[in-house]
């Protein structure tokens, strides 16, 4: 449809057709004659069916082909319904989660990620996806940091603006697409004392120069979508924030695309008392420029309300309309409703061969190897190997957020060693203790394991049999799926501690221990790492985590994973995360700390910090050449290129990511320590060696300045590459910004 | 001498003099040859010696009059030094910790007891003390928080002003008197993650509605000084912030005194890389109008190369000089340089029978009783009573920062329990263990504790012998002087380990268990109240600690004080404090719990809660009455009176600490649960009951509206009054501002 044909459907609707054209209906609406929340009679839920845009949570063909086909038989003027879903990290195919997707350093694996889950979305009659997430997380308390791809935001924004090229591809009509959602607008992750919904305090600095500039790389990509988040900015509902929503989204990012409140937080204005009434939060709302209502009646009960009381103009509504029609009119929804979706189509794509390559490939990129003594990985066919603990052979591999998939078919690591051994090869697997006790409170959700029945005796007898009978002990321990996730924060953020009982027995049997950890969170963890010969974080891996990880352990490819997120030595140290500002005081490396900035029984610095992870090999890294000593700042165009020699000189074939840290060295405001401003993943077979390129240019140098504004400030910069965040005082090149 | 003599004077000195009234030394300079940093030769040190304002650190009346003496000799003008001195809850006489003066919600004890310090302090030739601390503190994590008076903004303000008044009484040129400096301007508490020295991250909303309004207060009652903060302030260090110094403290709050940076806090603005070189570096804090540099040679080595390069103005020396010389004018110093110092003065009041009252006094109304099981306090004279744990008879009950003091002074526990039971009374006395082991890291302090050399195993068999011989044990148990002050972040604020072993050794014993905890901090208290039939948290009480402590423990007196920081389940709630935000998912009190604002595995509340303490009796009280419904906005001297009726349906007669709490129910931001604005202590004999009253005025309603200024907003508020933080929504009352 054209723009012109748009704004005539438009000028052609009655004021409740366009307004109920911002009202987003949760999915049992249309699935069965379910109560909404606030509506008192079956007349006012029949008006909303048949006119409300849009709705979330469905998935299905045959069932979305059926409501799509008899809304638009039903609607005035037979505008399509929106189908909006939460595909986090996987419809069908589940692939790593999104922190462990941070931990590939790989824009690759995000844009093919979310192409799968395009792919399979799609074909199941969903038209929108609530992903991706760019909010920055720095504390490892809140539950939500699986969700992200981790404490950087130059990371952050390479990720997610490569998560909306894959979910929409060239043009979202193409069946294979859907639309991308960026969220939550803004600062979500900042939230305090990491307790989830929680205020968020920002200062201007560090929310524009930290916080934002991941959304503004996946807004730049194209997404068509963002949320407003849960949390309130300085004391503001993002919901109601004119300033962040109008000045900042509309106006400095140039958004122009659809913007949905979360799951009723329009309505918990109320509850926060920022708003007076359902009026004065439907006002709050759509005055800050929010379009669609997710799943509440401030829109519907109000907004006609609003106009006629001439409290808001009907242009406002206008163009919100105009907006949403505009997204449906650009998934090609007028010409085809359904956006390609069938039942065939579908059961080709669900979990195809193809599909679980890419997940596959992603698991294996995203393993995070911590700790490798003396060669203990990869293993050996030879090896007399038993698999302990509740992720030895757990179909529960997804995040809480993966909801649309199925855990059965998840590759489990018993599967996937099977495979590599043989059925009836005398490979052990022990669950050794639930994931959690029974009684664990994780809130309403219900557990999947089926161990849950069994006597925790039993289970441990039955390990340390297995470890008995080892050579080498695998131990597969980690949280609970909804041990993280949206309102799971902990303030206790070890692995649950029936899991580290039966670790702590295991390890008295003295054998080559491999520990993994499955989480999706940083995760405090005590004298594991000194314990083990191998320590790999798993994350949590999805669909086809028991393969990858195989293919890792076995040496089919060396691990390539780095750290999304600072590991703590302890939870309170957080909020933790590598580039913070430099402190007057600075703890020295060595002697005396005292009056210095540092805790008395805790190390400042994270236990595995930000960009960490280990290969089968070994690299060494030249200091890094700046081919000139200057960069002009009047000249935009100029560059500066930083050049590194790497070598390979283990005897493994392995990639390494190679990371380009800068510091500026003074600044209007105190600057960071440093901070990454680019990341490249070579592959390097046994004794290579190569070169490798950075262009440094002013844009990277840029923050936001006490002047406020965006801007670089001349002075001297220094420069390190490295292979994680930690500097080496030898290795830093400087220039000046002129 | 008249301003007018002042000015004259002024004008009469040569630059380097009047720069050299901006240089403070270390007292060590004066003491011996001893090198300051950055200066090469004998020469600079004499003039530096000779010229420099003022001096830090130093006590002693003889020789505090010698260098005095010799000073004006040598000075050009003969103008007095200034002697300065950390004196933050006694020189002598020790006071209980400013945490603990917080907890005796009462303004009385703060007055006095700072009265006792600047008798003290000014006979011992001191003139000017770096106190009180106004800092807003809410994470248990940061070791200053024994400096504070707590978590709240307005029982600081009233706390600190007192002690201003105290310390300054009516004229500082009254030889009792000492001028107050009060700091650290501004934010110091917000540290981020507890650790000190590091960024704080603050809205304009939360700086300006909760962490000025107590400098205020302090700054009001007339304080002389202000001191810089250690911490940048949203990227930008204090000594060098503009706005803050500027627009804020001097233009808002009308602060003509003396503005000091703390220790080196100039200089540190270099490695922050906030300025390029030393003399970047003053001359953004002689900008922001800090007026005295404290123990760099930042002002000394470049403000008059400034003024010759034409960067800045003499009149910005001038105007920082005057008021130092306007501050020793106000002190007297130009007709008595001694400010009244002498042996004679000082032998007299130093640790005198008034001072030791006031302090006793003092240590009775701080302590907090959190349990009190079937009146297991007070103790009776017939029970055999073993008092067990190294705070049993230990010497030193300050905190870290009662430099001054001599720990031999102190009344410990075992000397005021033979004083009450007599020397030979069987009452048993054990140390048990060590505050700490020998080896743990305290930075540069060394012990002062006598037990270090004793064998841990002998300390523990004499400790369970006491308990087999008493039914009752007082374990006395705490945090090492050490572990809280300046430089003192834990991540892990429980008491050391060592004692909560010899504490579940003790605890098998089965006998009548009364803890006692000596603290700095809110404190993770694990097990102790469920297995204590009584729990008291000390503090650190100083000098006449024990004396104190006894007094409650035999029932001379019912605890009446109320804590004033919540003591958290976990150290990961941090931050922590009662008057948070509102959120817009709030956690039910029972029922599911998903999806609202909630740790999976500790509630949100504290463990205790702000304003919480117990006394011997029990107290009613009912709901409180508003004589009227509506405030006037527009009229302030309108105001309605909130009156509840309280009764001591105990035995026991004792005082009970009525809180006022407000909550704003709706506002241009979002709003605190409850805020404290207004505290009464009553003291009702058994049976005994009365009313008491609370004015409510417009000016307790304000804070940093979405208009950015101090304002009230109509609509609707609750009151509450209660014995502590937590409401019960029974007796809520409500008027309406109109």
């Amino acid at each position: 449809m054209k723009k012109s044909d748009l704004l005539a459907l438009l000028k052609d609707m009655s004021l409740e057709e366009k307004i109920m054209q911002l009202v987003q209906l949760p999915g049992s609406t249309f699935e069965e004659d379910a109560a909404v929340t606030g509506l008192a009679d079956d007349k006012a839920l029949k008006k909303l069916k048949t006119l409300a845009g849009s709705t979330l949570g469905l998935h299905g063909t045959d069932k979305l082909i059926k409501i799509q086909k008899e809304y638009i038989e039903n609607h005035p003027h037979h505008i399509p319904l929106l189908f909006m879903l939460d595909v986090i990290h996987g419809h069908k195919t589940v692939l790593p989660c999104p922190l462990a997707q941070g931990a590939t350093f790989d824009t690759d694996v995000a844009r093919n990620g979310a192409a799968v889950q395009a792919r399979e979305t799609s074909a199941d009659g969903v038209h929108v996806t609530f992903s991706p997430m760019a909010d920055l997380v720095r504390d490892a308390r809140w539950g939500r940091v699986v969700e992200s791809t981790g404490e950087d935001a130059y990371l952050n924004g390479k990720m997610t603006a490569a998560m909306v090229e894959g979910y929409q591809g060239e043009d979202i009509k193409d069946i294979d697409h859907i639309a991308a959602c960026v969220k939550h607008f803004a600062a979500y992750g900042a939230s305090e004392a990491g307790r989830d919904y929680n205020n968020v305090e920002l200062s201007d600095y560090t929310l524009r120069s930290e916080y934002l500039p991941a959304y503004k790389e996946a807004i730049s990509a194209g997404a068509k979508l963002v949320m407003t988040s849960f949390n309130t900015l300085n004391g503001i509902p993002s919901s109601g924030n004119n300033w962040l929503m109008r000045d900042i989204l509309r106006d400095e990012m140039n958004f122009d695309g659809v913007l949905i409140s979360d799951w009723a937080a329009i309505a918990e204005m109320l509850n926060w008392g920022f708003a007076q009434d359902a009026k004065d939060a439907a006002d709050k709302a759509i005055e800050a420029g929010v379009d669609i209502d997710m799943c509440t009646d401030m829109y519907s009960g109000n907004l006609e309300t609003l106009i006629n009381e001439g409290k808001i103009s009907e242009k406002l509504i206008d163009d919100a309309v105009f907006r949403v029609l505009s997204l449906k009119n650009d998934l090609g929804l007028f010409e085809d409703p359904y956006h390609g979706a069938s039942k065939e189509r579908f059961e080709k794509v669900a979990l195809s061969d193809e599909n679980r390559k890419i997940a596959r490939d992603a698991v294996r990129k995203s393993l995070v190897l911590l700790e490798n003594k003396n060669g203990a990985l990869p293993l050996k066919k030879s090896e007399k190997i038993a698999f302990i603990g509740p992720y030895a052979d757990n179909i529960d591999l997804r995040s809480s957020w993966a909801i649309s998939s199925d855990p059965e078919t998840t590759v489990t690591i018993k599967k996937a060693a099977q495979e590599v051994f043989g059925k009836d090869s005398d490979v052990r697997f022990a669950n050794g203790c639930q994931v959690v006790p029974n009684d664990t409170d994780l809130g309403m959700f219900k557990f999947h394991s089926d161990t849950w029945e069994e006597d925790n005796d039993k289970l441990v007898k039955e390990a340390l049999e297995a470890a008995d009978f080892a050579d080498t002990v695998v131990m597969c321990l980690g949280e609970h799926v909804f041990q993280s996730g949206e309102s799971t924060s902990r303030t206790d953020i070890r692995i649950p501690s029936v899991q580290k009982e039966l670790f702590d027995k295991i390890k008295t049997k003295g054998k080559k221990l491999i520990t993994l950890i499955f989480t999706g969170r940083p995760l405090v963890l005590d004298d594991i790492p000194e314990v083990s010969d191998a320590l790999m974080i798993c994350w949590r891996p999805g669909t086809e985590g028991g393969h990858g990880i195989m293919d890792v352990l076995m040496g089919e490819v060396s691990p390539s994973g780095k750290l999304p997120m600072s590991f703590p030595w302890s939870a309170s140290q957080e909020p933790l995360y590598y580039n913070c500002f430099k402190t007057g005081r600075p703890k020295p490396l060595e002697g005396l700390s005292i009056f210095t900035s540092r805790y008395l029984d805790c190390p400042n610095e994270a236990r595995y910090a930000f960009g960490y992870g280990l290969t089968y090999s070994q690299f060494e890294i030249s200091k890094c050449e700046l081919d000139k000593e200057v960069l002009n700042k009047s000249d935009l165009s100029d560059k500066i290129t930083a050049t590194v020699t790497v070598k390979n000189t283990g005897d493994t074939d392995a990639a390494q990511i190679l990371q380009l840290y800068i510091r500026d060295v003074s600044g209007s405001r105190v600057r960071p320590l440093k901070e990454l401003r680019g990341f490249k993943k070579v592959f390097l077979k046994a004794k290579e060696e190569t070169s490798v390129s950075f262009d440094i240019t002013e844009d990277l140098l840029r923050f936001w300045t006490i002047d406020n504004k965006y801007d670089s400030e001349k002075g001297k910069f220094e420069v390190f590459i490295g292979f994680d965040s930690v500097l080496i005082d030898d290795n830093i090149s400087s220039f000046e910004l002129m």
